[in-house]
């Protein structure tokens, strides 16, 4: 089984039963793919005699989307996989733990989540998960920080930089969400009922410059080892646990990319309350709570980051007054600005969000489109001169007023 | 002759008579040891019945300074050659012909310039190149340009990256320029009558915030494959000929780094004036001379960049209104920050300048410290609000006034 080549389900079975110290030798095992088949395979194994299982995530020569298949790089279950191992040995909790990276497979052998659920699922349901915001702040705080020139020896970061070149996973990052929106690309998905604010987008130079500049972050800040791709649908979650899953866009860029994902999707899930609220008091407080959550994940990340800071920052240049809080003010700019890419490319981009797709009230959909694209296009324009994490809120807010 | 030893001269002569199409087969070379045995041995081998010669250059596994000896990677070898033969086929006039490049042996086989003379040398000598300015900033905006994200495939580019990771070098830059001159490091060589400016910078935070600003960009903005040490002494010349030598710090960095390293040596050079010219009106013409150079630099740089950008530049986004302003603005402030950086640490950092060195006056020698620090801490604290060329020109005018 050394040579790659996709797996059969009896081919998994046995693969997983030879990781050490996971199944019980010569039980019974069943295996069921539970992929999209998009992507990868992924088998879910399980040992019905102890409730033993496992996950085997096998990743596929190519990406399928829209009916089309190109060519995709099987080095990214290599990343994926050392990305995940990285980010076990900073946050154990906030992870599936790895057992096995096959490079020869392009197969990562993981800790089975089914008791978890998506979390874009989660919110589409209407649930709150009081403990996500400490979780996620303190994910992207220890995992940023300690992969960062401030928290790593700043000779082993370059190599790590080095470890993450990553540049297949990035193209489609780079195309789809800083370029492609912003132009009658093939690849757009436009909702005929908003073609006009669609359209009114690809005139919109100061927002085109302010989208450029942004993309040149994410082409060039090698700040720290991003997850690269952190929306909701990359969480699983339930009342007392999150796990973050799927970093295979991994690559070192700039910090505020990631914490920008995950706030681009709760605002996603606020827009799209104009369809799944049942009237407009739960409405305003779904909401209330989405928001919430936002400044209760940056208030977390920067609590946690500048603690961490402050107790293991061993760079001299880098405690000199006033530096840590011109980084930070760095970072919440670069949130507001990618925080709105990401929201934008989900209105009328490829592969857009549940949150709103699912919406079967043509007018609640238009509604909550609408509203992605106020948010989204207010803080990429206003990102170069955010202070505070009010100003992202207060965006949102007026944005449904 | 395959594993890695310190060549003897004779195995030098044998080995450049190994590389094709050089000498004439069987004819008599003679070879002479030319490096300063610190870091490299640099072999200059000639052929007398013909004229023909070649330079071998062979990196050391360790670098002395000052007595000192530490270990020191032979990759820069390869990260030279790869620099120079990059450059080459960007700028084929502007440096050295590689003939070859042995992993093993971490030798390159380049082309002779014993015509030419080190650009420093030249400058002290009080000498003038008028087609200087026009080489260099050709120079810089070519090699810039076509390994940018503007001038080069963006995929590609983050193979160079990787291929220019280059820690150990970079790290030297990292202290020498951006940390120890900024405190009482034991590498400092602090010359005794300035002790006192070179303390106020000690103190100085406003100063240290805009130093350690400028190290994140240094240690994060992989922009452009830069030569990494761009000084008069990496610069063979000659009135028609200009060369560019020695790439061994390069990686991908921030583009006003090398521009920064041209002007600072210029401005070192200005500052030594003080006991070179031999009275007040050559002073100040020779002055003019060397800031007429910077402004020429400057704005042949800026005028090829943006004409290579507006030419070959294939980047969508790349062309929104407003974007290559916003851009070169970010290059000039990181030139005036680099510049300041780097003037600095040649006055009382590791590595001094033979410019302000050999000086014998001593009223003069100080006055020229004296200068080169204000010049150099002034463009550090003005860095982000650079808007121009001349207001560098103003800074140093003004610090001579």
């Amino acid at each position: 089984m050394s040579s790659y080549h996709a797996l059969s389900e009896a081919e998994a079975v046995e693969y997983a039963r030879g990781i050490p110290n996971l199944f019980t030798p010569g039980s019974e095992l069943t295996s069921r793919e539970i992929g999209d088949g998009n992507l990868n395979l992924v088998f879910h194994i399980t040992e019905p005699s102890t409730g033993k299982s496992v996950i085997l995530k096998q990743a596929l020569p190519y990406a399928k989307v829209v009916g089309e298949s190109w060519p995709l790089t099987l080095d990214r279950a290599r990343i994926e996989s050392e990305a995940l191992m990285i980010q076990e040995s900073l946050c154990p909790d906030l992870v599936p733990h790895v057992f096995v990276y096959d490079k020869e497979l392009a197969l990562t052998g993981m800790e089975d989540l089914s008791d978890h659920i998506i979390m874009r699922r989660g919110l589409m349901e209407g649930n709150r998960y009081p403990l996500f915001a400490g979780h996620i702040g303190r994910f992207l705080a220890h995992t940023m920080f300690f992969t960062s020139d401030l928290g790593m020896n700043q000779q082993e970061k370059k190599l790590r930089v080095k470890q993450f070149i990553n540049p297949e996973l990035c193209k489609i990052t780079e195309e789809l969400i800083f370029d492609d929106p912003y132009r009658d690309a093939d690849t757009n998905d436009i909702p005929p009922a908003i073609r006009d604010a669609v359209e009114a987008l690809w005139n919109d130079n100061e927002l085109k410059l302010e989208v450029a500049i942004l993309r040149t972050g994410f082409l060039t800040k090698a700040q720290a080892l991003l997850h690269g791709d952190l929306h909701t649908g990359s969480i699983f979650i339930k009342p007392d646990s999150t796990k973050v899953i799927d970093p295979e866009f991994a690559y070192y860029g700039p910090i505020g990319f990631d914490i920008g994902a995950v706030f681009a999707n709760l605002l996603l899930n606020f827009a799209a309350q104009e369809g799944w609220s049942k009237d407009a008091a739960s409405r305003e407080d779904y909401r209330s709570y989405l928001l919430g959550t936002i400044r209760e994940v940056w208030e977390t990340f920067e609590r946690e980051f500048r603690s961490l800071w402050n107790e293991h920052g061993t760079d001299r240049m880098f405690q000199t007054p006033g530096y840590q809080d011109w980084y930070m003010q760095q970072v919440l700019r670069d949130t507001f600005g990618y925080t709105g890419s990401k929201t934008v490319r989900r209105v009328h981009g490829l592969a857009q969000v549940a949150d709103i797709n699912k919406l079967e009230d043509a007018a609640a959909k238009e509604r909550a489109q609408r509203i992605a694209l106020q948010i989204g296009t207010g803080l990429i324009k206003y990102h170069r001169q955010a202070n505070s994490i009010d100003e992202l809120l207060d965006i949102a807010v007026k944005a449904v007023r």
